[in-house]
């Protein structure tokens, strides 16, 4: 039995808002349950220096957690002056998990910044940032379409993740805080709309897990991400 | 005319929304027209180091924004690697507004630890954290005092603030953003429910200003504050 | 009565040391009483990346304080590799009152760095700082006209700066160290040679303040800076 | 066929090195071909601030690479005053893997600190650090053994780690440079004696990656690090 | 012939000016010419960790120049966040420099930190504020014996230092900036009044220099150094 | 005697490993016994800022120890954010060392960077570390003689290092660290082929020393550095 009473295989309550902030290219509040994560898109018209005259664009990504998102408060990244190993190891992720899905040189010499800040946390924040984020880089896509500084969308195929994981000996899927601290095993998924895999983290926290174990959690992933997928194309297309 | 249409005197929609997160002991989403604030307040059972053994405790607040709340996207102060001046002396000014309404003997030896985020800019976010922040504390300490931790509440009374300022050579009150940027004279104003003051920066962004001047903008702002405390009594009564 | 037997209204004997230190372009060692702080002004041929080719120039201020200037040995900022909240706030102030009497249109593109060090601390280092300023300020201008690279000076009027305070629930002028450190109102008052505001920041360190009381402490500062006013032109006349 | 000529599944030449330098519990030089890492393994005799009391110990690592390590020059990490994401999320990464092995609770109130530092790089030197780390940390347990401070090993099991990718669409073993740079998937295993996943990290460079592919990819990676554990266990031997 | 007319083994005008602020313990204003460097001696009752129970005092320097002290303006250490290798290595030499006197046991189990800030430099800070600490540590000293802290004082003999360096091919004593940035040689001697060295730093900018002219150096060092000693005891016997 | 039954005048055996990796355009291994250094020459086609279209070139160093290439293990730099300042002395003094006999017009507008990294420490770090560095920068410069680069060699002379010290009332050559850490007095000698000195830093870590005793330890250190020399030829000559 799961402290939320789900099924193995079910996610939580997932929200997708978009325009959720109004300066942004794109802004989405998204929801897996009292997980809440803002995820704003910026477009910036230039490009790291790495990337000045080589005809493409850039998508990057950082991530915060506001100080009481948590159950008891964590230092400020800003006073304490420097993000942990654990931030930049989840904005590293996604931003690799969204330039996955984007054509750099469609986009043209120009990048989207995306900033995925939790206001409350109870698992998968990770997870729920890269769902989020998605929605929130293609409102700011389809605005540089409707600008006209786009002809034609750069955007290759959705990209989602969830987080499964073997609690109490038992595989499930879209892992909650209680079951986050406690699992034995952790394992994040980014998939694409066409079904293939962006990164696969696992971690043993406690016992390694077998291949069959791996498996398992994988079918698990592959049927939560197909859901979070129908998800956002359903909040794109209000 | 102001660009918001408003009165010379009036305020924007304030909206208090207490409980807006659940972990803080205190979690209010403060909103001054479309300047929007999440303020919490966390309890812990210590004090910093200069207040060990002395029988008191002690209120501090920080401050951020997150880098989208912006017209245009500030750096990430975290990834930058420090808070900047301007952040350090609002969230110094946030901590002093709320250290004069609280008695901090009677707060025993613990801390209340401010946390004011910017969610959405547009002017005025100092002075709508601070009003927000008087909230969650308020709720942290009805939380101790509901715990039996305290038996009497250590707050001497109510504090809320407003900006002022001379746009277009007209004396106004509560200055969102396209009022701020343009004025040449902004003054923050930090009151007790009792009609007194606990701060006042006034600051010549142009032309300097007279006594008769700050006069007319300390007028605007008792009227305003006394507003916002009647907004204040009327959250924390629901 | 206060600790150092002046009279409520009455400023700490004050003097103005032009070209204290030979390398600047300005050079002043104000002296508040026992407060001491060396201001110089340096004249550099560019402007900072943010008003690149603007036709206009700037003025920016930094401030320190030797680690043995207090009672108590401070930390050295440099060695903790960060300037404290209070620092930056101070020398932001002070560059925004200097910036109020300079016409920065006409001082052209070049900037004026101001640097104020305090060596001796006895309360009122920002306005001691704001009020020696100006005269290192005026030098270097002054410098720029006779070297031909100004035709007509950019300053538009004098700015100086005063502390009051309610102390011993008086309304005292000048704060000394005994004073600012147990008064219960704190008021930093800059205004110009015709007597208008650049900037006034109160604070109640302890019982909020009256608009009575802010009324007096205003009338001090007035007195105050008129009188520091006819010593910068005494200084600069000699 | 390979840049380097090997088989898809064949392993570079590996050498494990014991008392590679003299004052470490545990120093051992890894070779995976032109890879080369000393990993040293560091015994104190206390725990982190967070574990104190608690009746067990602490297994962490730091990685880092000689500036010139690589084919162009790195900058220092200690002289840009930071730590990179990608060296955080390493550290990290050999941390948990060392810790998957070892019993805390039977290591005692004692931390071993692995540094793992890269003297020379080509491709797969996290994944070197991880297979070498384990031999030094297994000579640092065998000293506290023979000196009496441990009466069992607190060693669960070995554990080693391989990359392995897509190179020109087809799977292969222990990517040395030129692979890693130019395959489209990249994917880190980490596995104990008994064959059980520890961490595994899978990223699509480019083109996302099939189940299929997955299962290929694991398939390759058991067989390697059998090998790698062959090794291990013929260096402990000697 | 010298800039400044001196002859070769001619030191500049040297004055040390004691209680030159009021707060410190010892309190020096050292000058060589026109560099000028303030000298401060704090007692604290306390050790460093690294100390803690040795039966032993600590003596320690730090070092700074104001950045208008230099013909163009240096960046300020505290707001570029870090002391630069030189300000590093120059204080490191002054504390060993004291330390060489300084009978540590009998110190007790306090410490002495000396600030030196360069108000002007030209040429020799280093040397002048060696020179200069010496007598503010000797105030510190005498204030312990005389409050009855101490009975018997831990210094050991006096210690001064001196530039000297080959200039135009000549050997010269007590470098100014002129000097300094042209000679070939430059030396910083460090000597007791018994006449033994305590520190030599020799460094050949351009040419290397021989024995023979090392020779030199050193006769006229110690000259110089005799007469900056009966300088010191001049100053401490007034 | 000594710890390591050397004579008073004995080097260590001392050993340079060229192209000791592989990627660096000169690569050495040095040892002074059991200290052990690699030394990179990286050559650039740049210059640092304050040398940009000056005609010439520049070389730098830096220098940093593996964390337990020591006896206890040191925090890494890195992690802990600065470098300290003695790293950051040491890295001075092979810079200056390396330029001494460098000729940076010759070398053309290009830079060399050293890397000077201490894989085991046994004393004589940073003697070692100049002596194996002009090794490596020699082979980067006949590889761009080699290439065509330069027609003629910059370097203007042989440079190497070594110290010398007081242990146990005996001036003797080379300290190892039970000499190093036990020794009155430590001298670190840095000369050319041709017998000038570059550099001499001498440090009384206990009892000042006197003119004899600096004019023995100076005879021992040409000794020594002739021998370093002949080795260095030898070495190069392979």
């Amino acid at each position: 039995m799961r402290p939320s009473n789900r099924q193995a295989n079910e996610l939580r309550q997932v929200r997708l808002t978009r325009n959720y902030t109004r300066h942004a290219e794109g802004s989405v509040l998204v929801e897996f349950g009292d997980t809440k994560v803002i995820c704003t898109a910026t477009v910036e018209e230039n490009v790291p220096p790495f990337l000045k005259g080589k005809g493409q664009g850039w998508v990057t990504a950082e991530y915060g957690m506001l100080p009481r998102s948590t159950n008891s408060r964590m230092r400020r990244e800003a006073s304490q002056g420097k993000q942990s190993g654990r931030t930049q190891e989840i904005q590293r992720l996604i931003g690799r998990s969204l330039r996955a899905v984007v054509d750099l040189e469609k986009l043209g010499e120009r990048q989207i910044l995306v900033d995925c800040d939790v206001i409350q946390a109870d698992g998968g924040t990770r997870t729920a940032s890269i769902t989020g984020a998605f929605v929130a880089i293609s409102d700011a896509i389809n605005g540089l379409i409707a600008a006209g500084k786009l002809t034609e969308s750069p955007l290759k195929d959705h990209v989602a993740a969830i987080s499964v994981g073997i609690f109490e000996n038992s595989p499930v899927l879209d892992l909650d805080y209680p079951e986050d601290s406690a699992c034995e095993t952790d394992m994040n998924v980014v998939m694409t709309g066409s079904g293939d895999f962006v990164e696969i983290q696992g971690t043993a926290e406690g016992v390694p897990f077998s291949r069959a174990e791996m498996n398992q959690l994988l079918d698990l992933a592959e049927k939560g991400i197909k859901e979070l997928i129908v998800l956002q194309k359903a909040a794109l297309s209000q």
